[in-house]
């Protein structure tokens, strides 16, 4: 093959992480195509997708920065920076997210989207395919087919094929047929479903703006995070016997009158028992492979490599950050994107493996982290000895702002590797724990030292009574 | 629906568990159709299958007796009594299995596979229909389509579908495209090649027929089984990358030689090089899953429900066993087969929801052993711990046969539920620890006190001799 002939990549999935991976591989020179199963979103007011709004933190917009087309998202994002916890009885307290003001990002799933599919298509050697569905691979032939919607097929050529498809990835399932991958996919026993709380009659937000509001109640919780048309979209997360249990209106409306009472008035009952039955009720997912890639054939990203829970706000994060992390593995191995040279097979088969072994760890880390920050945000956000350690570790972080840091700060407002987050996490875990065991000795000596003192001290006054007798 | 119309189930897969479910299900007057991808193996003598021998143990044994079909197997199958070790340097030792001469029996696949079909096609309410390959399920309509040799497709009608169809089962992709199933599957390291030990000149086994063969390695092992032509069939299980290793004639001769040398003049180099380079190399998969069914429309069986490595010989067993335990719970919800009813939707899917929540602790405790197994064969059987507790465990038993049981025996000659068998083991290796523990500072003692003992006598003897002088 002519080294001069352009390299080809195939992208599989026009998502937020699909439409990233194209910007990158244009940088490269590599000559793009992209096939989204779905409508071009810019042309199809209909499609609501899945989840409404996002929680863009760090690592997102590095990705976005690496790419260079952060600006238009950085503009239209609102900032949250704490959780507002609701209490049954309707109280409030914030708990900031940083002890600096770090704030995570309310973005319109779409808006982002959008954006990303116009900034790819603003690149020469790129094309867009909407509407192609991916029916097979042949990776030892580097070709792919398509169908389209009006029934025929095309076979495209690809060396590479990127599988950005999302959790039930079709090009996951193509790598699984011919190679080995270890794989597991498991459901939570919870369900969610999406509802609004509307702007207010005079136009403005219904509740504080710059937070993230919790509902927390221990075996399960609601969430709402805000939209810049000034409504928030809410997302009751419960198990589904809770979900199967409310058959009726009136199941619905006393389940809310008695658990958030606080909300049903901002979502209005009516809108309320409208969305809770229409909308469809959704599953959680957690999916693990290894590894990502075949040869120097084709790689999977974002969440066909690794579907998470969404309690950590990380997924979309942690997809985006996988292309800064294969991009720059592939400069190591490949050359800068300015060389322009064309990758040798066997260098991108080495820069392949290094992804799969670099990244397989950290994304596992990440995905055990938002399946235990569920148990966080439900329940432990409302325990004392919770509390306690977050304002602790707080201090020490002001204190010594590269020695402790929090595990929300590590993930949410680092680029740390998760899996090195979690190994600071366990190690600050157990200092906490010693110091914690430490302040109890002394705490109980000081009670014990102080009876006995005063213990003497009443001895010696008695005493001094009695001879005075 | 007319109670009176049969109850009918498809079942896909015709091999040994789809075969023997075939027999279960038409003893219930059940319309049976069994549709299997392959030709008929009964009229195809090109099909060599997967492995050519399998260790029938007591669960298989009681799932054939059960369904009537078991004269034919027992009256054509090899008992082994017991492993027998090959050393590097040649030499032999005999494990025996179990304390009273248990054994476990070493049946041709195929001829099993064909007599279960025989069994199955003498039963009227039964279909047989090869090549036909499942393409979709319908649960909800309650349909099924397969795809003929010719290219046309079929759709069939389904009360129930049973999905026998092994480790990459069709049936089991379609279950969890309907409901949510948590799944696992992880592929071992290690590969596996099937080799041949031919008979003798004169026409006998090359070596003892009643015993399992192994050559233990630490890292890697090589078993035989005995055929009924006097044949023993060879397998070679490695890590990948010693496979790799091996590229030339030179190469493979070499390693048999030094690692193997004993087997190399009973399988004759020539064909050693021949098989092994035409043979082709399989991959080991551990499968789970959980639930097994959906409603009343499908459930899993056998390898298509958990698929396991060879190392305890109990994939195909615990898969018969399987369809005894499905058989059992349908005649608790159902009633017995000879009641001839029609079961109600609702009782069905109770049936299978007891079958998944019942079988598959057991099972993944068995995935576990089976795992765990590998360890213990190409290692643990040379350690003189491991020959020890052994031994001690083998007297014990011998003692108290209800009390204290072997893990090998609970597995291989009991139906105690895999999980159960785990916990007891489990329980034993503390007691035996404890023993251990108790013994050795007994013997300490022991040997501190006659220390003391002998130490004071001779000081006695020395001033004894001292006052004489």
């Amino acid at each position: 093959m002519a080294s001069t002939e352009p390299f080809s990549v195939v992208i599989v999935g026009g998502g937020l992480v699909g439409s990233l991976a194209a910007v990158f591989c244009a940088k490269r020179g590599w000559k793009v195509d992209l096939y989204e199963l779905r409508k071009d979103p810019r042309e199809d007011a209909s499609q609501s997708g899945r989840s409404i709004n996002l929680a863009l933190s760090v690592r997102g917009i590095s990705a976005l920065r690496a790419a260079g087309v952060e600006e238009k998202i950085l503009n239209n994002m609102i900032p949250m920076k704490g959780r507002m916890i609701h209490t049954r009885d309707g109280k409030l307290s914030s708990q900031p997210y940083g002890i600096f003001g770090e704030c995570i990002n309310s973005v319109d799933r779409m808006l982002m989207n959008k954006h990303l599919l116009d900034s790819v298509e603003t690149l020469p050697n790129v094309k867009l395919h909407f509407e192609h569905d991916l029916k097979q691979c042949d990776f030892d032939a580097r070709k792919a087919v398509f169908a389209r919607k009006d029934g025929s097929s095309i076979t495209v050529h690809a060396d590479l094929i990127i599988g950005a498809d999302g959790a039930h990835s079709r090009t996951r399932q193509q790598l699984m047929r011919r190679t080995r991958v270890n794989f597991s996919q498991s459901y939570i026993d919870h369900g969610y479903v999406e509802l609004t709380i509307p702007p207010t009659q005079d136009g403005d937000y219904a509740m504080d703006a710059h937070h993230l509001h919790i509902w927390p109640r221990q075996t399960f919780m609601m969430i709402a995070l805000p939209n810049l048309d000034k409504s928030f979209t809410v997302t009751l997360f419960m198990p589904w016997s809770k979900f199967e249990a409310i058959k009726t209106e009136e199941d619905l409306v006393t389940f809310f009158e008695e658990t958030f009472p606080d909300s049903v008035p901002l979502m209005g009952q009516k809108l309320l028992v409208q969305e809770y039955f229409k909308n469809s009720k959704g599953s959680l997912i957690q999916i693990k492979a290894r590894p990502y890639h075949f040869r120097d054939r084709v790689v999977v990203i974002g969440d066909a490599a690794h579907a998470m829970v969404p309690f950590y706000g990380q997924g979309m994060n942690c997809g985006m950050e996988d292309c800064i992390v294969l991009e720059s593995i592939l400069t190591k191995h490949c050359g800068l994107p300015s060389s322009g040279r064309r990758p040798s097979a066997d260098t991108l088969a080495a820069a392949l493996e290094e992804y799969t072994n670099t990244r397989n760890p950290d994304v596992e880390a990440m995905c055990d982290l938002a399946m235990y920050n569920y148990i966080e945000m439900r329940s432990s956000v409302t325990k004392a000895g919770y509390i306690f350690r977050k304002t602790v570790e707080g201090w020490l972080h002001r204190l010594m702002p590269t020695v402790v840091i929090p595990l929300y700060t590590m993930v949410s407002f680092t680029r740390i590797p998760y899996a090195e987050a979690m190994r600071r996490w366990e190690r600050q875990s157990k200092w906490f724990d010693l110091a914690r065991w430490i302040g109890e000795l002394v705490a109980i000596s000081t009670v014990v030292g102080a009876g006995l003192y005063w213990g003497a001290r009443w001895r010696g006054v008695r005493e001094l009574l009695w001879r005075q007798n």
